[in-house]
């Protein structure tokens, strides 16, 4: 079994996320998250808000709609370029994503390219059908929105929003004027996005449902940005296919990106690397060509993190800078005024966008924490992403006192983390389940706790254990799921 | 202006919510949170996850999609049965929804009555179109779910979920094993939901997509449940048209309701008296007739408020014992066992369903919190759902002394509070805009304030202010936000 099976088979049998519909073997692309990963998910979007929003004081949350009218897409460009790229076989009929059979079989970038350009590599490679070896017809594009008819005799057409980037631009002169017209004003939704993937086999990395954290941040280029608190900060920017580590100050006189867009990159960085703990060499930002990149964006760096289950660098989140097209065609489109008055000049607002891909980033997370020695499974999860802050269990369970003494922990514990309690099996089999949850820190009720008024705590990570009183455990736990090593909290018994 | 009307104005204005896609005269029946909505319902699906996941250690939340393929929904009864009743003018063709004509033209309750009845009612009492005064055409039925088409030629049929309670039934089985077959158990999941209304004309209440809480517990009806801790409650119900206080001991001897589902209007009611601080006279349970509820529901109380802006008892969650119904339909039709092992029996588990709309929730909070006296309107919303906690203001913003110390009183607080900052126009207009935003605890600054390290805090709901110092200010803020009076925390000087 490789890595990403065994992952996939931990995630499905503990609860983390399982297929949508498995029972009705339901169609490709739509995953649900059970309970652990229900648990991750709100910690996820949590941490995220907290540490994006209170970056300014005017950036906030607003949450729109799934469903938004067909003349927002005309105007957004959705309708006419939010297309992928087809080939069908002439014989089986079977569909594919042309850019992504020209990367499965040749192993190159095929992102980006024009069907003229996906027609002459598969005539050139004389690429097959992979299911019956037939040829391939000419690449045709086909639009990935998904298309509703409201009222009864679906009088209105509308999509399903694609990203959950427009209903900030929708929203955006209602909030600026409940906002008071202070600028920078960031407007950030959590929200489902939804796209017809042609052929969406990446498993839990390519979906037609999706979570994304977006952070719309509206803004005047022509304003001076205060960078200075990471002037120094070194940025890991993969350019000209290699890595750069090149602190803030010097990517701005040297790449002349803008101090705006600069400080966003590092409180990205700093959110993946310090927040969620990801080793440094897992992570980079990578530039995108202009060909990769949409039309209107004029800087685009992926975060991208390093997957050993899908064999490298992966893209998990973006930094945008849209310049002022949304605020552009959508003023255009609807007719309505959506400048704003800066030193008496009307000028339409620059949008860099902040978005993250939240399934992505969960799924990265467990394969990066993932680990494995001879005896067990675990994900190593920092305290602030695993499910539960701690586990719970009576050395054995049919001792009435173990389990009177168990339930007293819980209930000292039970207002300040969150737990999971179990009390089935062996005490090992305990300790394999909660290391393949990824829990930090199991603590143990054992005979010798009736009379000392203690319990073991063991560390997940290296299997050590201490003892600590009952009446200790809150501040114990709460150094200890904030990183302070084991032996400066007690004595390693074993 | 009416209540109504003054809400709106409030909400759209300060940035609660406003129609979507106004700029493009969106389609009726889709509302976007604005920064203030978008807290406030955070702070509920909060609220409501701690209470109801927190009455059992075996109830979590899980999240799964909105679009679900048809099988799901031929099984679950809802491509058949999920129809509204559809009127047409055979002149203007203008469509209505034949109950709610019928409620508006002649002040009757016509929810449940079937197509004949409909006719029946509009050729007696001789209605006519609304719109131009001539005839209607025959009562139709007309499916309320949106339809898609997955995959490049709409091969598979698929259809946004009208309730989030499918995602629950269909992760049954991989849930309850991961959960480790524990019951009751209960699955939680807090989602959109989608219905293509007829004419969605209640404004906020009736929305064509929605945000749905709802707890899928379940259970064997054959245990016993230990409903001791509630069985003194006095529940609120509305039985043969008039309101009777019973307690949930005698409900269950006179009323013959089984013990979990008393326990869980018990903790329903609680949720809405002591948590979200609502009138007792403005809460009831009423029960729904045969007629009204769906045909598989065995017992269902809907929660009703009395909303002045929408004059009467309106229905904003419900708790419906649905049989084993859920998982009969479900293992039918997909072909695999849900059935459990219990004492060597194999039964299908029964299903009781909490279900709360929050749109719904929020707009009530609005209508019982608002208030207005001579000089200005405000909403007294109980901390726990404020969009805000406190308010600071410098008393004037142009004096740098003052400004200096207002900051500093915001550092001392930000981490603990969420915290409102305004220091445009006038005190005045500062608290009026606060009292709109229904921030319970304001702060100034002043002239004295920066001699004795202090600041006044003024109560929204008494317009009475004290002076409390910077550095008693998180504690005494905390009993403040917790219901202790003004003048329990300080000498009133105005």
């Amino acid at each position: 079994m490789d890595k990403a099976e065994k992952i996939l088979n931990i995630a499905t049998k503990r609860g983390f996320f399982f297929p949508t519909a498995e029972i009705y073997n339901g169609p490709a692309g739509f995953w649900t998250y059970g309970h652990l990963g229900s648990l991750m998910k709100n910690k996820f979007e949590n941490l995220w808000k907290c540490y994006f929003l209170g970056l300014n004081e005017n950036y906030f949350e607003i949450s729109g709609n799934a469903i938004l009218p067909k003349k927002v897409f005309e105007s957004s460009g959705h309708l006419d370029k939010f297309k992928d790229p087809l080939t069908e076989c002439k014989k089986c009929h079977f569909r594919f994503r042309a850019d992504e059979l020209i990367e499965d079989e040749l192993k190159i970038n095929a992102e980006g390219l024009n069907e003229k350009e996906l027609d002459k590599i598969i005539k050139d490679k004389k690429l097959k059908c992979p299911k019956c070896n037939s040829d391939l017809d000419k690449v045709k594009w086909f639009n990935m929105m998904f298309e509703l008819k409201l009222g009864v005799f679906g009088e209105d057409i509308a999509y399903l929003t694609p990203e959950s980037a427009q209903n900030p631009y929708l929203s955006f002169k209602r909030e600026f004027s409940a906002l008071r017209e202070k600028i920078p004003m960031g407007l950030a939704m959590i929200g489902k996005a939804f796209r017809n993937e042609i052929s969406p086999r990446k498993g839990f990395f390519r979906l037609r449902e999706f979570t994304q954290a977006e952070l719309q941040i509206f803004f005047n280029p022509e304003d001076d940005f205060d960078f200075s608190e990471v002037k120094n900060y070194k940025l890991r920017l993969y350019l000209n296919k290699k890595l750069n580590e090149i602190k803030v100050e010097d990517a701005y006189k040297k790449l002349k990106l803008p101090k705006i867009y600069l400080y966003h990159l590092a409180k990205i960085q700093q959110f993946y690397l310090d927040t969620l703990k990801i080793q440094e060499d897992k992570f980079r930002f990578r530039e995108l060509s202009k060909e990769e990149r949409s039309f209107y964006t004029k800087i685009h760096f992926d975060v991208e993190l390093y997957l050993e289950t899908l064999n490298g660098f992966k893209e998990v989140a973006g930094l945008h800078h849209r310049g002022f097209y949304d605020l552009e065609v959508h003023q255009k489109g609807s007719g309505e005024n959506l400048e704003v008055s800066i030193d008496n000049k009307k000028i339409l607002l620059n949008v860099l966008e902040l978005s993250f891909g939240v399934d992505r980033n969960i799924y990265s997370l467990l394969d990066i924490f993932y680990d494995e020695d001879k005896e067990r499974s675990l994900f190593k999860f920092p305290a602030n992403i695993a499910p539960f802050d701690i586990a719970i269990f009576p050395l054995v369970s049919n001792e009435e006192k173990i389990v009177k003494k168990t339930k007293e922990v819980y209930n000292v514990l039970k207002n300040k983390f969150r737990i999971f309690y179990d009390s089935k099996g062996s005490i090992g089999k305990m300790y394999r389940r909660a290391d393949e949850i990824g829990i930090k820190a199991m603590l143990t009720v054992d005979f010798e706790s009736l009379n000392k008024n203690d319990c073991t705590l063991r560390d997940r990570d290296t299997m050590k254990q201490i003892r600590v009183k009952i009446k200790d455990l809150p501040e114990t736990l709460n150094k200890f799921l904030e990183g302070e090593k084991l032996d400066k909290l007690g004595k390693i018994i074993k």
